[in-house]
C-alpha cells in the first residue's frame, strides 16, 4: 500500500468563543492547514472527512462552504472523542488504497454547555447515579489506587505536569502554571477526583491534509508519515466495556485487554515502533487519572507503575518518554470531534521541529491516542 | 481492486413505528441480513458503517450493542439522504482495496415529525421564505414546466405508478394505489406540487453486508456485485448549488451537469454498463417532479423527455426501463439514513430473482440513486 504523509496541517484555538460559528472555527483551521501546505487550493483537495459530534447535520458541507464546493465526496464521520482519529484513517486508508491522491481529515466542535449527559449509557447506569463521566473515570482510579497504590499526590502531579506545559501552548484553553496546592484543594468531584483534574468541555477544530508520499514534495519540505492509525469500538460492549473513558468496568481485573492496547500493539507492529521507540506521547488525559491508566495500556511502563512514572518524571520534558507536552486534555479543553487531530498537528509540529518553546528535542516518533463514549478509541503513529 | 459483493441485505418496513427504538428497527435489519449472509455470525464482520441522519451520537454504536459488540471500528456517516449510500461505499471501498474481507453498511432512522426546517439553507432563502424543501423541488418543477411544456398531469402519473408498484411490497409505508383524480385533487403543497407527489419523512432501516468476491460462496449463491458506487456533493455550492433535492437552482438553464450526472457518467463508465443495459432503476423521487428530472440526469432519456417518458409507459413495469418497482419513495416513505440502501435491498432482490409478484422479468442489472441535502448525492449499479 502506498505511504501517507502529512502535507500539510492546521488548528484553532481550542476554548470557547462567544459569537463564533461552529464553522468559522472550522474554516479557520482549514484554511491554516492549507496554506500550511504550501498555499495550496482547495481544488486540490479530492475527498473530505469531518469528524464532529455535535455539528448537527451537513456539519463538513457547511464549514466547507466557505471554503469552496467543489464537487467533491465530504463524509462527516461521528465516533464520540474518537471522531478526529476516524476522519485521519477514513482519509488515510483512501490514499494507501490508491484511491485519492490528496484528502483532507478535519475535526471540529462547539461542545454542549452545561451538565453532559451522554446518550450511550445503559439503563441501570442512569438509574444508579453512573451515567455521567466523571463516575467512571473516578471508579477506575479508586480500583487502581486499591490495587497499586496510585496515590492522591499522583493524580495530581499529572495536572501539574500537563498545566506546565501548556504555558508554552498558544492554542490552549488554560495557559496557567498550577501548583500542587491548588490542584488538591480544588472542588472534590468524585473521588479521588477534584477539578482540576478534569479536562473542560470546549471548543476548536484542527486538520491534517494527507497525500501520497510520491507526491509530498510538492506540499512540504518535512514530510510526516502516517505511520500506523487504527480506531476500534471496544470489545464486549460500549457503556458495559470495561475500556472507554466514561464507561464502568465490570471485570474482576482492570487490566483485561483494553481497547487501547489491542489498538497500540496493532500500530506497534504495523510501523515497526514500539513503546521505547516513541519520543513523545499525546493521549487521553480526560482526567489525571486517565493519563496514568493509559501509561500503562499504551505500553510505556508495565501494569501498576503509572503511578511511578509520573512520580520519576519521566513523563516531563526532559524526560525519557515526554507525555501530553502540548497540555493535553487537561489544558488544552477537549472538543470530541478536534480533540485527536489536534494532537497529531502538535506531533507533527514537534517531528518537523517547529514546535517552539515546547520542541522535545530531536524527536523523530509520535503517538496520539483517544478513547471515549462508547468505547470509541484510536492509536496513530506518525514518524518524520 | 478485488471485485466486491453483497453477501446479504436485510430490510425494516419503512413507516411509523410508535414505541419501537431507533435501535430496535436498525436491530431487525442486521439481523434479517446476517440470516440472509448464509446465517453468518456477526463476528464475521470486520468494520461496520451506519448511515443516519437524526439518530444523534453513537446511532451505530447503540445499534449493534444489541448484536453484539466484538471489538470492530463502528463509524457513524452522515451526508444527509445519501447517508446509507456512504455507508456503502466506505465499506464497500475498505473490501475493494483489501482492508476487510466482510464489511457491515447499514442505515437506519427516526425521522422528526411535524415541520422539517433544514440546518442547510443560507440566511437569504429563509428570510424569502424559500428554506423549505417542497419550494425548491417546486421551482425546479415549475421551470420544466416552462421550458419543455412538462404537465401536472405527467406529475401525477409518476405517483400513480409508484403507489401502484407499492402495492406488491410489504415494506413500502403506503402499500394503496391512488388514481389520478386522488392526486390531482389533493391539497396543493407548493404549486404545481399536490400533497400526494410527495413522499413522506418516516422511519425505518435497511442493510448489506458486503465481502470479496473469492470468498462470497460461504455467504451466498447468488452474489450481486457491487459494480460502482460514487457519492459526492454538487460542485458550486449546498444550498446555493443548482443541484440536490432542496436546492434552489441559480444557473441560467437547468440543464447544467448536476451532480446525479457526474456520478451516473463515472458509474456508468466504470461498470462498463450504460443506461441503455439497466433492466431497473430507483432513484430519489422525494416528489415526483423529481423522478421526472432524474430520468433525464441519469441518462434514461434526453433533457426534457421525462414527461414523454412517463406517458409512454417506459417506466412502468413491463416497460423498456422500470423505475421504482418498489414503490419509490412516494410510496416507501424517505427515512433518511435508510433510503439509499432501501434501494440496495430491492435491487438485490430483482436481481437475484426473490423480489416476489414485483419481480422484473430477468433483471441483471440495476442502478440506484439519491440526492439530498447540501447537495450530496450518490450513484449505485449493482449486477448479477
Amino acid at each position: 500500500m502506498r505511504e501517507v504523509v502529512i502535507a500539510g496541517v492546521g488548528i484553532h484555538k481550542f476554548g470557547r468563543f462567544e459569537g463564533k460559528s461552529f464553522e468559522q472555527i472550522g474554516q479557520e483551521a482549514v484554511r491554516m492547514a492549507l496554506k500550511d501546505a504550501n498555499n495550496t487550493y482547495f481544488k486540490d483537495v479530492q475527498i473530505a472527512f469531518c469528524g464532529h459530534m455535535h455539528g448537527g447535520t451537513g456539519a463538513g458541507h457547511r464549514t466547507l462552504a466557505g471554503i469552496g464546493l467543489t464537487g467533491i465526496p465530504i463524509v462527516n464521520v461521528e465516533t464520540a472523542c474518537a471522531s478526529g482519529a476516524t476522519a485521519l484513517q477514513q482519509a488515510s486508508q483512501g490514499i494507501a488504497a490508491g484511491l485519492y491522491d490528496v484528502a483532507l481529515a478535519f475535526g471540529v466542535e462547539k461542545m454542549p454547555r452545561g451538565f453532559m449527559r451522554m446518550t450511550s449509557f445503559p439503563q441501570w447506569q442512569v438509574l444508579s447515579g453512573l451515567a455521567v463521566n466523571p463516575v467512571g473515570f473516578a471508579l477506575r482510579a479508586t480500583r487502581h489506587m486499591a490495587e497499586y497504590g496510585t496515590t492522591e499526590e499522583q493524580l495530581a502531579k499529572v495536572s501539574v505536569k500537563n498545566h506546565k506545559n501548556a504555558v508554552l501552548n498558544p492554542y490552549a484553553m488554560y495557559q496557567k502554571a498550577l501548583t500542587m496546592e491548588e490542584i488538591l484543594n480544588s472542588p472534590m468531584v468524585c473521588y479521588p477526583l477534584r477539578l482540576l483534574m478534569f479536562c473542560a468541555p470546549c471548543e476548536g477544530a484542527a486538520v491534517a491534509i494527507l497525500c501520497g508520499r510520491d507526491m509530498a514534495s510538492k506540499y512540504t519540505s518535512k514530510p510526516v508519515t502516517v505511520a500506523a492509525v487504527y480506531t476500534s469500538v471496544a470489545q464486549y460492549g460500549t457503556s458495559e466495556s470495561n475500556a472507554g473513558a466514561g464507561d464502568i468496568g465490570h471485570s474482576t481485573k482492570i487490566q483485561n485487554t483494553e481497547v487501547t492496547t489491542v489498538l497500540a500493539n496493532q500500530a506497534y507492529e504495523i510501523s515497526g515502533v514500539g513503546p521505547e521507540d516513541l519520543d513523545l506521547v499525546e493521549l487521553q488525559d480526560t482526567d489525571s487519572f486517565s493519563e496514568i491508566r493509559f501509561y500503562e495500556e499504551l505500553g510505556l511502563c508495565q501494569p501498576g507503575e503509572g503511578g511511578r512514572l509520573i512520580d520519576e518524571g519521566r513523563t516531563e520534558v526532559g524526560g525519557d518518554i515526554p507525555v501530553s507536552v502540548s497540555g493535553g486534555l487537561l489544558s488544552k479543553g477537549e472538543p470530541t470531534g478536534a480533540s485527536a487531530l489536534g494532537q497529531v498537528v502538535e506531533v507533527t509540529w514537534q517531528l518537523r521541529g517547529e514546535a517552539g518553546p515546547r520542541q522535545v528535542s530531536g524527536a523523530k516518533v509520535g503517538l496520539c491516542h483517544v478513547t471515549g463514549a462508547g468505547g470509541n478509541a484510536a492509536v496513530t503513529i506518525l514518524k518524520r
